[in-house]
């Protein structure tokens, strides 16, 4: 008896087969496949696969916080508490959470928005961040990682067909996140373009144009914007974000800010602001009518406190009508909660060890070291690639990606046609086969048409990263020759 | 400048106006409510809020298993490896979790799919459960609780448009992530009814009526069964399972079994036979042919080993076509991947400490206790409850709640049709007014028209139930009289 399966390609929802996610696609799969392959004993031309496609600090060697580590430890075996060897902050700060959590313990369902001492310390966070604007607990949602809360928010924007369809406007580069969950939802993506040659800044008169474009064929309704950039490393000026307020505003589109790599600015002269912070400071006549969700913290927890695995996050809901917040606080409870671990580590990264407190001085110390060691590691990487003939990268501001252009020749481009990939796919895969450095195509976050990238990230140790990007300069010189 | 807001009840995603979760739905937020009330001070009829709407063991005063709380601590604060408190079995396990973990730390991403060494031990424990039928652990992926598993195959099933959209049958009663996920996907819920005069068991027939009718105006694309039941608590038996694997082979359904129950089986009589164990014995015609997913392990862990807020889970992958499977994988790959600790502790749950280890002895004491003490619980529950006139109770089979069946005299109905309320839900919500008792109405679950129940769970300490059952004996008595 063989009959066609009742679920095939052909007869599967027809959203799923568009979305694609670069970050974690086909050449993190043959990366994973080449370690299998090392590790058998099967000759390479490297003897280590590098992964430097993804965000995730700690699998790069760095060690997380060891207050963190502490207070999770404490609270998934309350029976610690009783050891001399931990500081005391770290027990009353476990003792917090354990008490706010049902049963005295991280094993229980939580609210669905998140537990409510978390949520309250969020929102301190965010006043103590932004100079005293107030921000009320009931408008942070905790999350399953950034990503959660970002679906969430477009589920609820999506709707109508043909040209009613919802469209979503996000940065090109941009994180691939935004164009999956946008094909699996259904809308339409509007592209519109970082200006590389100024340092991947945001124009105005290009979120116009895009608008302008789209208006003709879907009802556009949300903006997303990434500041930090991922992958584009920018930060932000002041009157930029103040511009993109002002657009929302008058477009009558609702801003989806995602801060995630807040703390993370390191080049001279950048400051990140956040988008409540200008669009308070721009008085009530944007505060009381811009309707704002943004995504602050999910990476940062990656990045910076190498905790990511946690799936960790929140937003904060500004100026939301107060049906659709019922509906919105609806659909997390289908899920029931956050993972509690990573709600009880969020409370500590907005809440860390204080001036005075036993764990103060070891935590500034190593959240120092790791700050610096990044800005180290950002500097080096732009220089090292600007070295390179056929490389030209922007500076990296924030974030903790590069995202340098590469030229490629019409031959490789051909080659690669021929193969039926992007020429910036064809590229990295050759990267990989012969260096073993895994880099996530260009491609894979959208750029403007005959440009090629690739978007590499500045986390692994200061003597991994100089061989990779000695490396990547001498794969790039030998690549020019070949299909030159 | 007063506009209206770019995002309405009018203007957001009607899918989502649609969903409904009466599990964590109005009575649950009344409850908290009414918490908040007693604490600060106003006088109520009742000293205490008793939440028995939710599976959550933990929170109802139970601790989770040592050896887990033992593992995950070391697992969270590898520092203490060197503690000699602790057991050699707990350390051996940590090492082995952050061995498999990117960077040695539960604090990095891992796989998409889930940490390899995790999915063996799935695996293998599958294999074990089933009698020695293969399991690869390529057909396993690590979830975000069960509830992530589900609504990502039900997504992968969802396509056409009227007459052609996918339909989906689950039972009624039913647990209502079934036809919230349904809701949100805009699919076709395909109600068939579960059997209550006979304990609420399935008849195959009922099944084909449903199917029936649904072809005149869907395309019927899968079948779920939740089995133990959730909320009917009933366990199915071996006929049953083969009948309805035949019956969805000769009606090519996509079957789904929701087993997170499995290990929770208390009546005499009554064994838990997995849907894929079945499946082998019935040889290749069906072996090679039906495709199955499973979700076996999520809310075991809620209810058993008390450690749900980790957001733990997984799912088995049957027969799926190739290329199908791939979209799953890139899927899944989107959200990253499942929280790390969730997947630490599934793999404690499938390989606990064997015979001859040193933890061994203690964890079978704690797993003993709890579910001899739940069978005790499932029987209080029953006897006390069918004291009651107006009231009949199934045996609690399974699972951990009971679905009663109550009698709202025709003056309530009235009263509660005049409200614009489901008459069981004016019943719990009186009843949560007057006795701080809160219970899920049986109309979010789903019941035969003119028939009404609530679910409760039975996880309640022994004194606490008993106190429970008595107060809602006497509270059912007193509506009676008041309606009659």
């Amino acid at each position: 008896m063989q009959l066609l399966s009742v679920l095939t390609l052909d007869t599967m929802n027809p959203a799923v087969k568009k979305v694609e996610y670069a970050v974690r696609g086909p050449i993190v799969q043959r990366a994973v496949e080449l370690e299998r392959e090392l590790s058998e004993g099967i000759k390479k031309p490297f003897t280590e696969v590098i992964k430097a496609n993804i965000g995730d600090a700690h699998a790069m060697g760095q060690q997380p916080i060891t207050f963190f580590r502490q207070v999770l430890a404490l609270c998934s075996y309350p029976e610690l508490l009783n050891d001399s060897t931990f500081p005391e902050d770290a027990k009353s700060r476990a003792r917090r959470i354990l008490q706010s959590c049902g049963g005295n313990s991280m094993g229980s369902y939580s609210a669905s928005q998140g537990i409510d001492a978390v949520r309250q310390d969020v929102a301190r966070y965010i006043e103590r961040r932004d100079g005293g604007g107030p921000c009320d607990p009931d408008d942070v949602y905790l999350t399953t990682g950034a990503s959660d809360g970002i679906v969430t928010m477009l589920k609820l924007l999506v709707c109508g067909k043909g040209a009613t369809r919802t469209g979503v406007m996000i940065s090109i580069p941009q994180y691939p996140l935004y164009s999956a969950a946008l094909a699996e939802l259904d809308a339409v993506q509007i592209n519109y373009y970082l200006n590389e040659e100024k340092c991947w800044s945001l124009d105005i008169s290009e979120l116009q144009r895009a608008l302008d474009e789209a208006r003709r064929h879907c009802n556009p309704r949300a903006l997303c914007i990434i500041n930090p950039g991922n992958p584009t490393g920018q930060v932000q000026s002041r009157q930029c974000i103040e511009d993109v307020i002002r657009f929302a505003a008058q477009e009558r589109l609702f801003l989806m800010a995602d801060e995630v790599y807040q703390d993370n600015v390191y080049a001279d002269g950048c400051r990140f602001h956040s988008f409540k912070k200008v669009l308070f400071e721009m008085g009530p006549e944007y505060s009381d009518t811009v309707e704002l969700a943004f995504f602050p913290l999910h990476l940062q927890i990656g990045s910076l406190y190498f905790l990511c695995g946690f799936r960790g996050g929140y937003m904060e809901i500004i100026n939301m009508d107060e049906e659709v917040r019922a509906q919105l606080s609806k659909l997390v409870s289908v899920r029931l909660c956050p993972p509690v671990p990573g709600q009880a580590l969020m409370d500590l990264v907005v809440n860390p060890p204080q001036p005075g407190e036993p764990s103060h001085e070891k935590f500034i110390k190593e959240r120092t070291a790791t700050i610096s060691a990044l800005a180290e590691k950002a500097k080096l990487t732009e220089q090292v690639l600007n070295t390179v003939q056929g490389i030209s990268c922007n500076p990296v501001q924030g974030a903790m990606y590069s995202f340098p252009r590469i030229t490629i020749p019409e031959k490789a481009v051909k080659e690669a046609t021929d193969k039926g990939q992007q020429p910036d796919m064809f590229y990295c895969m050759k990267m990989l086969e012969e260096t073993g450095i895994c880099l996530v195509p260009g491609s894979g976050f959208g750029q403007r048409d005959g440009t090629y990238h690739f978007r590499m990230t500045i986390l692994p140790p200061k003597d991994k990263l100089t061989t990779l990007l000695n490396k990547v300069k001498e794969f790039h010189q030998k690549f020019l020759q070949q299909y030159s």
